[in-house]
């Protein structure tokens, strides 16, 4: 990829945050520790993040006089979603240096052409074939094999645009629901965990992980993350070795995420076990939270110094971390964690909890063992 | 004195924090982690608080309709400077909760009043006498002796209204010079080192102390903080007991600082030592910094939590803890201590650097050892 063009921003410049939500809000949050200046644009005006910046912009995505002086307010802009429009982050790129770079997110936003990038890096994924009609989906099963998943090339996140094929279903019924004309099958993989690793590259091309995060997910919801995950060292290199290819490839600057499968087998296997990769998000996220309290430096702050064009830190952590995940009325514990020893509660600001909801989330420190 | 009427606020509350400096800054940010929303009152345009909120107020402390006006938004208040005018403190507090007290800031906003107070605790003070002209100082010099310092009762910080006088020294031109009607002339302090005690109260009248600070200053303001201080386990457990008895005196709800000198002797002293309060701070100090980054709670945190009416946290210290103040032109020097293993970089967002101006901090800790 094209050397990425990047501005070192100097104390009280200003970043753009496309996206208001809890990540926006834990971004602007550590951007300001480091002196920066942070303005939001959100369509929300209930915005999490905007609690925490003096300069908000409501407006739609759509409003291209709202982007464009959004943006001559701002020195550098990113984003904490990934299904920025196209349009969107078009108009803003040609005003101000936007990171992530907007030709990443034609990669990620897109199953199928995520799947073809790291296949074309020689790294394993699931069995994948995509669907466009009724026709291609029976074509698909017939090559993947059942149980599969069926899934929106497009747009999707935790479990929305999915379902999970099994054998005897109604293949022409499981298209019709799905409604939709781009489509992706994945085979189904019997994973023994799921890890993640949470990346930050410098504008420099440096590359920093943290260490190896096992989650697990409820109804498709993260739930819980521990770091370090319960694989072994050579794996966990492994894993880390796989991101920084992921993020070297990209040309990417800031923090990215690569959720993987930890697959028992083949014989040859590294300690028994195959890493998978299962998705690459373009942005901070929800299994590197642990990082707030649980390491030297935060995948927040990493990705603020990245995008600034600043040096990344050197991510040491501290003890045995678990993350737990406050979903709609896990909310109303909050009292009984303020009082946990060793647990740090963040909440995000949000109205009424309701079921799915990401609220806030507690990082517990306990010494290493 | 009498209980304190407290509320218990909830996410999504909003405090009121009189002061736009640093302080009030990482207040709000403290605030925000936890889910509640800050309202910042400043008559300073360029208030760093300002950055890390949505809602701010820009009035003068006299501006009786501004107050009222804040007030009305605000759950709770509260504050980041001692100095705060009787008058508006009144204003305030005839509408919402004002933590700490208002009749704290009399006793503290009057070094006399507070010489007085701690002494009747039983707690060591340097000699001192309240002195209004010049004739009292000539009466105070006799009985306190040279050399010693006399300062403005009122209205002093980082050095400022207060001057040593020594042997020699012309008393009628020391008075004349010091502009005031009301002054306390203290003994000179042969003290070995200077320690400070953070501490907590909450409503319920518990009380955590961080451990013990060793502070060093440079032109009268604090350069480094060292934590733990240097002094014996005896004699730190002494300075939290003294910190617990002052808050419990005070009736306080908030965090406090207790500024103490360590004096070798007399022989009966515990571990050869012996404390004398130096000063009392109702607020977060400069010298608690080091809690952000250095302990498994923020003095931030700690007061948000009393002030909120939520339980307190029980402080651990993560190892050796460094604190080092970016003053003036030190700020400059951000971009080396982005390199420094182990270093946490906070800088405020305040504008052009100048000579004793508070621009940052950086917090560097190293392992226990």
């Amino acid at each position: 990829m094209s050397a990425v063009v990047t501005k070192v921003l100097k104390p009280g410049d200003t970043i753009g945050i496309l996206g208001g939500g809890q990540l926006g809000r834990m971004l602007a949050m550590s951007a300001a520790r480091l002196g920066l200046r942070c303005q939001v644009f959100s369509p929300d005006p209930d915005s999490p993040a905007f609690d925490v910046v003096q300069n908000a912009t409501c407006a739609e995505y759509a409003d291209v006089e709202a982007l464009e002086l959004f943006a001559s307010d701002c020195d550098v802009i990113t984003y904490e979603f990934e299904n920025v429009p196209a349009a969107t982050a078009m108009i803003l790129d040609a005003r101000r240096p936007v990171l992530p770079a907007q030709a990443i997110l034609q990669t990620t936003q897109d199953r199928l052409a995520e799947k073809d990038f790291v296949t074309s890096l020689g790294i394993g994924t699931a069995g994948y074939a995509g669907v466009a009609n009724a026709g291609e989906l029976h074509a698909a099963v017939k090559k993947i094999g059942l149980p599969a998943v069926i899934k929106t090339r497009r747009f999707g996140y935790d479990g929305k645009g999915q379902a999970i094929i099994r054998e005897g279903d109604d293949l022409d019924q499981v298209w019709k629901d799905l409604g939709t004309n781009s489509a992706i099958l994945e085979a189904f993989v019997p994973f023994e965990r799921e890890v993640s690793v949470i990346a930050a590259r410098g504008a420099d091309g440096h590359v920093e992980c943290f260490e190896v995060t096992e989650n697990e997910h409820r109804d498709h919801i993260l739930k819980f993350s521990y770091a370090p995950a319960h694989i072994s060292d050579a794996l966990a290199a492994k894993a880390r070795e796989i991101a920084e290819k992921i993020g070297t490839a990209l040309g990417y600057v800031g923090v990215f995420a690569v959720e993987l499968f930890v697959v028992p087998g083949p014989k040859d296997a590294i300690d028994g076990a195959t890493l998978v990769v299962n998705e690459i998000a373009p942005r901070v996220h929800n299994s590197g939270h642990w990082t707030l309290d649980g390491a030297s430096v935060s995948q927040f702050e990493q990705h603020i110094r990245a995008i600034a064009g600043w040096p990344l830190a050197k991510p040491v952590r501290h003890g045995q971390v678990t993350m737990i995940n406050l979903i709609g009325d896990d909310i109303l514990d909050y009292g009984k964690w303020l009082t946990v020893p060793g647990a740090t509660v963040h909440l995000y600001g949000k109205g009424a909890p309701k079921p799915g909801r990401k609220m806030g989330h507690v990082v517990e420190v306990k010494p290493a063992t």
